[in-house]
């Protein structure tokens, strides 16, 4: 069997499209666009990286970012300073503080502190919390997208066996309430799990996101079973270049699969699509306006 | 195999003990008990029971009871209001509103409306984001007397396989959050799993919190599983009388698990240990003091 090749490009273009249309109307009915603030501290270049190709997004969307680069010894007190007053600013409908934040930050006490309605990447615990009893929420990006890209492949997940390799605040605890909310009976795997690949092998969809390169071998999967693998370390090979790798190894598991995200390409462009998608629903709500469709 | 009787009653007597010598230092030092409210809204009468016992366990463990019953037609305002007011009362440490509320009422207004600090239930969505995320945060009663139980039969979690059978808010998804901290490798099984039966018999420890009595049959467990039955429905008999009965066939269960709780008698105890418990840790930390040890 050879997998299909889920183009996470393609679905990200077309939610993009989506939430540019969503956009237009929102600024005809509403006189302005939905607002984008983003906070980078410090120079870590893969941040600054992050932050600039989530501007062009937000911008290509046809809405309006506020770019904050902050020093990275701006003092906590300062950092929240600003972030009071971004929650305070009506134009800015979403706030995007860029982490790793500098150690002497206490990274908890500044998410908390962004107003859980324009928490556009959900970790806010009102967020994780409203999530998880089912009410509306803002949802973290990468899950989202991984949703997406699942309901793409397979539509209705109700009934599927799924696991989560991998249990951060950011991509494993999320996508395992979403998938359950999808009514996947749902199992979530991490370091302490004592038969991964046993684990792996009796499940319809896998979501790996442990960040550990190539750690899921084609060998564990179940034929057919749907792969997305959120995976992205940057790994030197012998000939000296570094290779973008995965979670998962791509080569032996396309062979397995029934379908498969490629690394990149998979779930990174769909992680900013949702992040704009989360703006433009943030400024929805904010507005007292009923939640755009079809996004 | 004749499985061992997990004795939730000893268990609770046993914490309900400890909470007792930790709320009389708390008297000691504070000059208060430490105060629990309940509100009871209309006549419900297992409601009213419940009630009745959780107000006699606050005064066995030296702790103030206030009890609040308002007619069924209270208008949610006029709810709301009594919130606020023990929110604001300092010598509240615990508001429990008795479920389920009358229909008039949103659930969810009511229950966001009380201060996370005194949710000694753990169903503000505040306490719910901040137990997913691993922050302090007041646990729901009913899932953290399943794995005390746990903890006081098995010790320590780390690496088996656990399945909770149940998604609700109140059991199932707040049970999954703790048995993921514990290093568990976790499963959440429910009414649109395909093959219960085969996923129950791969986990070392079942948690059942379905409402459906004797769903789970003997032959379904992995010999030597430890069971704890969170359902307790009453059930009318052949000849009439009515009987409690949990969510596992006990008979059957009890040939095959390595323990297994009773019903009654087994969850139920904990569930009031538990409420106490989480009032008297409400307390010190409402007064800025260090979590009481080994609660």
């Amino acid at each position: 069997m050879t997998a299909r090749i889920i183009d996470g490009k393609a679905a990200a273009a077309d939610l993009r499209q989506r939430v540019g249309q969503v956009a237009a109307r929102f600024r005809e009915t509403r006189s302005r666009a939905p607002g984008l603030a983003v906070v980078l501290v410090g120079e870590h270049p893969p941040s600054a990286a992050y932050v600039r190709s989530k501007i062009k997004a937000t911008l290509e969307a046809g809405m309006e970012s506020f770019e904050h680069r902050i020093p990275a010894e701006t003092s906590q007190a300062d950092l929240i300073g600003l972030i009071d007053q971004l929650n305070a600013d009506a134009t800015v409908d979403g706030i995007l503080v860029q982490l790793p934040l500098p150690k002497h930050v206490d990274e908890q006490a500044v998410l908390t502190r962004v107003d859980p309605s324009k928490d556009v990447d959900g970790f806010h615990p009102v967020n994780v919390g409203r999530l998880s009893i089912g009410l509306d929420a803002l949802v973290p990006c990468t899950p989202l997208g991984c949703l997406k890209l699942l309901q793409g492949e397979l539509g209705d997940l109700s009934g599927m066996d799924a696991v989560v390799v991998g249990r951060s605040n950011i991509v494993g605890k999320p996508m395992a309430q979403l998938l359950l909310q999808a009514n996947c009976t749902v199992t979530v795997a991490h370091s302490r799990t004592r038969d991964l690949p046993g684990v792996v092998r009796r499940n319809d969809i896998v979501v790996a996101a442990v960040g550990r390169p190539e750690l899921i071998r084609g060998s564990w999967l179940k034929p057919g079973a749907i792969v997305i693998d959120v995976g992205q370390e940057r790994v030197e090979q012998p000939d000296g270049t570094r290779k973008l790798l995965g979670d998962v190894a791509y080569g032996e598991a396309a062979e397995v699969a029934g379908a498969i995200t490629p690394v990149p390409g998979g779930v990174g462009p769909m992680t900013i699509a949702c992040l704009l998608r989360n703006t433009v629903v943030a400024a929805h709500r904010r507005e007292g306006l009923p939640d755009p469709e079809g996004l």
